[in-house]
């Protein structure tokens, strides 16, 4: 008889799983049936698009959807949409299912469970949170409901909570949408992936484009009316936000604070969490401790390979690596998922930002000694046109030399220099060996020394 | 007394050499004494960026020259230019030169040497190859030769010889010109540093801005009158190409066949060479053999990582970095050149072309066992606005799966990806690897796996 796979959470880390099991096993003869469900009413699509489908820039949601469920279905994936996983029951090899219209809950068996149950976007118990019209943006359906409220409620006024990558980018489709928009942030600076001086490039780019910028600043609550604080949805819409250093008004808030993992419903079972609160996995993506239960994107805490810890980074490009790895593994093949180095990548307005490895802060946190290097260069040869100004920063380990971490700011074409950074992280290079490799150049595409040398040459010469 | 160095060749690699030499030297109080001679007018300027001053995109030659004579001086190095170095004496440690107006012969002498003579473009004897109208382009005054003869002829019908990068951007700026254009190559398909399939697409580019591209043809001489055949420039200027497969009318032709490493001087001298006829130099940048006798640039042969073999490869990205390490070692500090992984990146049109590593030729050639994979994706995600089509080709090793070589073709944003490649071959790294390693996503910059993880996971798979 058929092993039975149970994948809770059809976004991509369950269905690439779900697809690769299903891929491997067949290659092998090995008979699994597959049953994903989700309590959301869409499968494989990319969160990350949501932003620019609420600023207008593209289609959704179905122009975010990668493989719809009819499409897993045709490929033999019985995937059941509008269901919500209540429970699992270890000892029994159980999950308790309630949904599609019905309260009834069932109960589906399982010789394989995989966890795939993302992240949800940080709500602090604040005053208010739960107004009408205070947003998180973690799913289709989220990005869904944002845009329904734009278009019923019109509203002119809109303040971003945290000035990370979603508040960054929902800022922008708040301003493309024609709204007058505040971002506030606790830090003294923008985008606290980066270290401050690189983050006041991005408060530059910001306010060029009329965002409102305050810095330094912590929400207290959210009224409803003039003077009043409702703390649940019946209290009305949110009007106002409150923080320590006065007041803004706002029709609309949208909250980029960080998402959690998912994983009451893991933890409930007693599955292992880590101190990120993610699900510990081993390398192969399988719960610490536990043959045939297995966790993979957002739920799942990531081992960082520079600070050599476990972090939870919710990113669609880990949770599909990772689901495939689970899915090869849990098919019968042999795959291992190797870890991160922190890369990221984001825009405001015509600002490309990128960061890998470890800023300043987090190499402080970690007790690491370091130079840090800044340059200043182009991203085309210097008098070819279309040559546009960027800014790297480079962290490299005082006693070894090897590259710690970077960072990126500036116009096109300056952002996916992070990989060369971060596919030099991930091989442990020094920043010598960095500044002298082959990097390709011609005017049209860089200075003769690449950027990236530039700054790695620099961070040597500081070490020698 | 301050030792002499004297730098034959005031381009990337000798100015960046005697820069170097002077600022180590200087940090550890050592006296020397910098003379350069170059034959020509200009120093440290960008070679490659002549095409595209040919092509009227950028200014020339001022605008190329990224630190000039004058500015050289101030920092204390005796530049001379319109100076000829004809002969070296090793033993009595002295050079042979004439210039500046005077046709005497002086001798300088040296404590140490550093020759960064070039490359010179390939003239293979072929009958009416020195006809006025027939260029090579290698240096500042060769673009300004073509330039004034533009100016002077308003030629409009032109023919490259060679469809490498020289023989593509200069056929591109023709185009820009208003010429029309012809290019001849004898492969199979242009571009043959790139496998043939993937040269297709350099084809289509080209045609596609209105140049005739012909292959599979050989260049047997130009005409400078109808039916005869001129030997000298006196016999007047080239009016026609002949080939093997019928003749083509060319007002100017433009030899884009490689360039050759200038070692007649060197080899003269006695000092060696190797089988690419590039001088042997050590990973200091010493000649082999030779105490005080040191070599960077066009005019050596270096090592290359992946073929563990030396080749001949002039780019002024290798000769910067070799006129560094070179002037470090030179100043009585301590750098390696640590070699190359044949990385090159150009366009024609608004196609990007890139490639590093080795092509499955040079693979073949070099008896490796190989898998390659192709695959089709976008510089963004699919359904992001302005997302381009672009091609990435694999070759890895059967038995190791590392990767060996990798090529791009593609859109704005396609070609800067070759870094990644370049990088990971730099480090010995698997297919596998560099698809799980981490890489930035967000839907403006790349698909949720990156074009370059998509290529390297299909070859993984391919291999396993």
């Amino acid at each position: 008889m058929a092993e039975r796979i149970v994948i809770i959470g059809a976004d991509a880390a369950g269905m690439s799983a779900a697809s690769q099991a299903r891929r491997v096993a067949a290659r092998s003869g090995r008979e699994v049936e597959l049953v994903a469900v989700d309590r959301g009413h869409w499968t494989s699509y990319s969160a990350c698009g949501i932003p620019y489908w609420v600023g207008g820039d593209v289609d959704g949601p179905h122009g975010l959807v990668a493989r719809s469920a009819e499409e897993h279905r045709q490929n033999g994936i019985d995937v059941r949409l509008s269901t919500e996983a209540r429970a699992v029951d270890l000892d029994t090899g159980q999950v308790e299912v309630v949904g599609n219209g019905s309260a009834r809950t069932t109960r589906l068996g399982f010789d394989h469970l995989v966890l795939a149950t993302g992240a949800v976007p940080a709500r602090p118990p604040l005053p208010g949170i739960d107004a009408d019209g205070v947003f998180g943006v973690q799913t289709l359906d989220d990005g869904a409901t944002v845009i329904d409220y734009l278009a019923r409620r019109r509203p002119s006024r809109a303040v971003v909570v945290g000035a990370g990558y979603i508040g960054l980018e929902m800022a922008e489709a708040m301003v493309r949408r024609g709204l007058q928009v505040t971002v506030l942030e606790r830090a003294p600076e923008p985008m606290t992936t980066l270290d401050p001086d690189m983050g006041s490039h991005v408060r530059t780019a910001m306010q060029g484009m009329g965002i409102e910028v305050v810095t330094g600043v912590t929400v207290e609550g959210f009224d409803t009316a003039p003077g009043t604080v409702s703390a649940t949805p019946a209290g009305g819409s949110v009007r106002r936000v409150r923080t320590d250093a006065g007041d803004y008004d706002a029709d609309i808030v949208v909250l980029g604070i960080g998402a959690r993992p998912a994983t009451q419903l893991a933890s409930d079972a007693g599955l292992p969490l880590g101190a990120t609160g993610g699900l510990r996995v081993d390398d192969r993506m399988r719960v610490s401790g536990h043959e045939n239960v297995w966790a993979a994107g957002d739920c799942v805490e990531t081992f960082h390979r520079v600070l050599a810890s476990y972090v939870h980074v919710p990113l669609g490009t880990h949770a599909n690596k990772q689901g495939r790895v689970l899915g090869m593994n849990l098919g019968g093949g042999n795959a291992v998922f190797p870890g991160i180095v922190g890369t990221a990548v984001s825009k405001v307005c015509d600002l490309e930002i990128a960061r890998t490895g470890v800023s300043v802060a987090e190499a402080d946190a970690a007790g690491l000694d370091y130079v840090t290097t800044t340059i200043e260069s182009t991203t085309r040869a210097g008098y070819f046109p279309g040559a546009q100004p960027l800014t790297v920063k480079i962290v490299a380990e005082r006693s070894t030399h090897r590259l710690l971490g970077g960072q990126i700011v500036g116009r096109e074409g300056a952002a996916k220099r992070i990989d060369v950074l971060a596919v030099a992280l991930w091989n442990g290079m020094s920043a010598g060996d960095l500044a002298m490799s082959d990097m390709s150049y011609a005017p049209p595409f860089s200075p003769v020394w690449d950027p990236v040398q530039i700054a790695a040459r620099k961070a040597a010469d500081e070490l020698d």
